[in-house]
């Protein structure tokens, strides 16, 4: 049983924007040379999250993150925290700051359609994503 | 340390489902052999997810259900995908498309009350899980 | 490879409430004495929930209590789950039931602003948390 931990940076260009690291990811595990076990991909902030979900059509990003900010509008009356990110905080929470996937025959395993994306929330900003990878 | 790896397959029948996959998983940790570490759920498409929660009465299921469909609305203004299937794709992505859970005495821990639900979000379709099993 | 699970209890004082448990967590992969790995937080109820976020200002959890009522109401019309919590239920599958968190140099990994949080959502009650913490 081996465990590798890596970080990786990214910039963010908008305050909403969803960013495919598939790539960045699928590289960390090949290069790890693990053959099989999972790799944990880990984000340190409050205001960003990790999400799966389809990388084909970029439209898709583009409704995720129209539907979050329907459901968790940038102001809402009664949100108590002072610097006017109370929304990407909750983002977070529901979207949640890290994901887990299968590590087989040396690859991440990924469905037909699915990418890795970091979910920024509170950007444009400087962030790091973690990644740990375990197995043999 | 050993790492076992199996998937099952599913048919689901309506656009939204949950399927309770209790007894394949407990079925396929029971055959590992493996007496304590942890499993891994994953579901390998964007229009789906892995939920816990209870399995006693099947209201809980239909009652999560009718919250998603009123947050995520089928159709939503805006909504940019072509394939109709926008509003699974972000439910999908809210709820998440793994979970895991730990393994004691050759046996998945679940609380009381919880089961362990495949979330079909645009079936009917036939669907894969994947399992992994890591532990000792 | 070494595997510790533990147990620890909290008791919970509203129908809805964070509970930073940050200490707790980081006291128990302490005093387990491993290294590098990960630790996996499980909350084995089904009107609860964990999740990581900002703990330096309280009005942060506020907030995401407050996003998650609007959401999901205490009473919905269309509700079948008898017993009145049917938002806690909905809620917990939201945010999800248990977080893996990175474990480097003996302590948690954890962001300058994040924090571990027991989501109570159908409180006040005695709430259990299992710990797994893997790794050498």
């Amino acid at each position: 049983m081996r465990i590798v931990q890596k970080d990786f940076c990214i910039s963010t260009k908008n305050r909403n924007e969803l960013i495919d690291i598939t790539s960045q990811v699928s590289s960390v595990v090949r290069q790890s040379g693990i053959t099989n076990g999972d790799v944990i991909i880990y984000c340190p902030h409050t205001t960003a999250a990790i999400t799966i979900n389809e990388n084909a059509d970029p439209s898709v990003g583009h409704d995720i993150l129209l539907t979050l900010e329907e459901l968790v509008p940038h102001h809402r009356p009664g949100y108590r925290h002072s610097e006017g990110n109370a929304d990407a905080h909750c983002k977070s929470s529901i979207i949640g700051c890290s994901k887990q996937l299968l590590i087989k025959d040396k690859s991440v395993v990924l469905g037909t359609w699915q990418g890795i994306f970091f979910c920024e929330f509170d950007g444009p900003r400087s962030r790091t994503v973690k990644i740990q990878i375990r197995g043999e």
